[in-house]
C-alpha cells in the first residue's frame, strides 16, 4: 500500500509538525506529543483532555480549541498514548478548576489514563474521568473489555467542551459528559480494511464482494461478514442496531461518519438512506453531521452515531466551537 | 471496487437528498440538480454560481452559503452539468445585481456555461464569467484545452464570495475572481486511481511502487510516472512546480488538499514538508488549509495550491463564510 509519508517511524511527529504549521491557535509539543489550545489554562474553566492512538484524525488533535478539548495526546498509530503525555496535558490546561479526562474504552487507554489521573492528583490537579463506550456492535473485542468507544466521542467532547466553556464546575461537566455517552450509540461498517504505516499492508482481509457489519475503528472484527449490500440495506442494518439499543424518545443528533476513504458523495447518499429509515421509525432528527470525523486511516466504510438530546444538551451542542475539525459560531 | 451506494444511476440524486437532509440552510432541487442558499436572492448582492461534474465534493455544492457560492450545479460524476441547470441557478440567485459564473477549465463546462450565459442574458440577467485554470502540470489534457481548473477554485469561490457579500458590483467581483485565479497555481499527485460508480473499477492503471506527478482531478494523465517517493520529495516536486510558475512575491494562501482516500494524518505530514520547502525558498505563508476540499472520489494522493494575496484578497479570504464545507466567523 503506497502512502504519502517519509518513513513509518516519523508519521506521527511529521503530522504534528504539519498541524502546528497549519493552526497557530494550537501549541503543539512535537517531542512530547501534546496538543494544547494556545490560551490554556483558561481561568475559571474546567480543562478537557482526551487522546488515543493516532490514525483517527481529526479525532482528537483536530478537536482542540475553544468550546471543545483543551488538549489532546496522540499515541503512535492505533496505540495508546502514555501517562506522561496525559499528565503533561493536564498540567498545561488546569486553571485550578480541575480536568476531565475523556477516555475511549480500549484497555490500553483506560489503564494509561487511570495511571495519569493518579499522577495528576499527586500533583494537586483534580481529575474526573468519563469513559466512552457507544459501539453497540460487540461486547468485548480485540482491544476492549465491554463496548468500544467510537463516534460518540465527538459528541462527548463537543457538548462537555461547551459546558466547560460556560464555566460549569468539574462535577457538572463530568455529569454532562456521562449523560452524552449514555444517550449515544454507534454502529460501523467496513468495505475495505485499512493499512497502518508500520505494517504497510491491509490489517485484515476483506474479500471482494463482502462487507463487515459492526467493524471497530481499528478494524477489529464486527458482528458478521455479509455479501455486499446496497446503501439502503446498510442504513437499515445500522439504524436498527443503534435504535434497538438506544430506544430514543427525544430528538437525536446524527453523525454519518466516514472511515477515511469513502467519498463524501457516497456519505451524503448514505445519509439520505439513514434519514429515510429514521423517518420510518419515527425518530426525530435535531442536527446532522456528515463527513470524516472519527476515521480509521484509509478504511472504506462509514459509521452511524445517534445521540439523544434534551434541550440543554442541544443548546450545548449548538454553542460556538473553534477547532481545526469542527467549527461554528466563531 | 465496493461502494457505499444503491445503484450507479442514482448516486448523484441520492447524495443531493442526503445534502438536503443535513443542511436546512440549503434549498436542494434534486430533480433539476441545483443547490441554492435558502435566502437567495440576496438584495443588492451579486450572485455566484459554479458547478461541474460530481465526485469532487465538497466542491461545489458544499461551498454554497453566505460568503461563498449562491448556487451550485452538479453534473453526473465527472461530467459537466447542462445549461438548463446553470440557467435555473442564475435565475434563482439574481437579485438584479447580476451573476458571476465560476467555471473550471474543462471543455464541457466551458461550452455549457457559455450557452447558459447567453440564455440568461436573453432573460435579462447580467452575467460575467471567470475561468479557473490553475493547474501547472500540463497544457492541454484529456478534457481540457489549456490548463485545468483544480484547487484554486476554492480560493476563487471564497474570495469572490466575500466580495459579493460586501455588496461589490458585478464588474468588481469579476475582477477580483480573475485576480485570484491569476495569482493561483496548483500541482497534484496520485498514489492510486479513483473508481467511478458507473465503471466500478479504477479509471486508470497505476502500478504498485509508482506514483503519478501532475495528475488531474479526474485522473487525467500528469507529467510523469515515477518510482514511489517520500512525502518530502513529493513536497519538493510540488512546491517547485508551483513556485517556479507563480514566482510569488507576496505571502501565499496554502491549500494542502487530499484527493479523497489519503488519511488526514498523512496530509498533515505532507503539509509539514510543504512548509519546510516553502521556508527554504523564502515564500511567506499567510494562511493554511489542510483537508479534503477538491477531491477525486476515492483517489489516494494530494494537491498543493498556492494563492498569492495582497491585503485586500487576504481580508476577503478571512471574511466570514458559512457553508457545509468551509465555515468560519459565523
Amino acid at each position: 500500500m503506497k502512502m504519502l509519508i517519509n518513513v513509518p517511524e516519523t508519521v506521527v511527529a511529521d503530522a504534528l509538525r504539519g498541524l502546528a504549521a497549519a493552526h497557530p491557535d494550537l501549541t503543539v509539543n512535537v517531542e512530547n506529543r501534546v496538543i494544547v489550545r494556545r490560551d490554556a489554562p483558561v481561568s475559571g474553566q474546567v480543562g478537557l483532555v482526551s487522546g488515543g492512538g493516532s490514525g483517527h484524525e481529526p479525532l482528537h488533535g483536530g478537536f482542540v480549541g475553544p468550546g471543545m478539548l483543551s488538549a489532546a495526546c496522540p499515541g503512535e498509530v492505533f496505540t495508546s498514548p502514555v501517562p506522561d503525555q496525559m499528565l503533561r496535558a493536564a498540567a498545561a490546561v488546569d486553571s485550578g478548576a480541575g480536568v476531565l479526562f475523556i477516555v475511549k474504552n480500549y484497555t490500553g487507554d483506560v489503564l494509561n489514563f487511570d495511571m495519569a489521573a493518579e499522577m495528576a492528583e499527586d500533583e494537586g490537579i483534580q481529575i474526573a474521568k468519563v469513559l466512552v463506550n457507544d459501539d453497540v456492535a460487540v461486547t468485548d473485542s480485540l482491544y476492549t473489555a465491554g463496548r468500544r468507544g467510537t463516534g460518540a466521542t465527538l459528541f462527548v467532547e463537543k457538548i462537555a467542551g461547551a459546558a466547560a466553556a460556560e464555566g460549569m464546575p468539574l462535577e457538572r461537566v463530568e455529569t454532562i459528559a456521562r449523560q452524552v455517552n449514555e444517550n449515544s450509540r454507534s454502529f460501523g461498517i467496513a468495505l475495505s480494511a485499512c493499512s497502518t504505516p508500520a505494517k504497510g499492508s491491509p490489517t485484515f482481509d476483506l474479500p471482494p464482494g463482502e462487507l463487515e457489519l459492526g467493524i471497530g475503528i481499528h478494524g477489529e472484527p464486527g458482528r458478521e461478514r455479509r455479501a455486499m449490500m446496497t446503501s439502503g440495506e446498510i442504513a437499515e442494518a445500522a439504524v436498527e442496531a443503534v435504535v434497538e439499543d438506544l430506544q430514543p424518545r427525544n430528538p437525536v443528533l446524527v453523525l454519518v461518519n466516514g472511515m477515511g476513504a469513502t467519498p463524501l458523495l457516497e456519505l451524503y447518499g448514505f445519509n439520505a438512506e439513514v434519514h429515510r429509515v429514521l423517518a420510518q421509525r419515527g425518530v426525530p432528527v435535531a442536527r446532522v453531521l456528515v463527513g470524516n470525523y472519527v476515521t480509521s486511516l484509509d478504511m472504506a466504510g462509514a459509521s452511524l452515531t445517534l445521540c439523544q438530546v434534551d434541550e440543554e444538551l442541544l443548546r450545548l451542542y449548538d454553542a460556538p466551537v473553534k477547532t481545526p475539525g469542527l467549527r461554528w459560531g466563531v
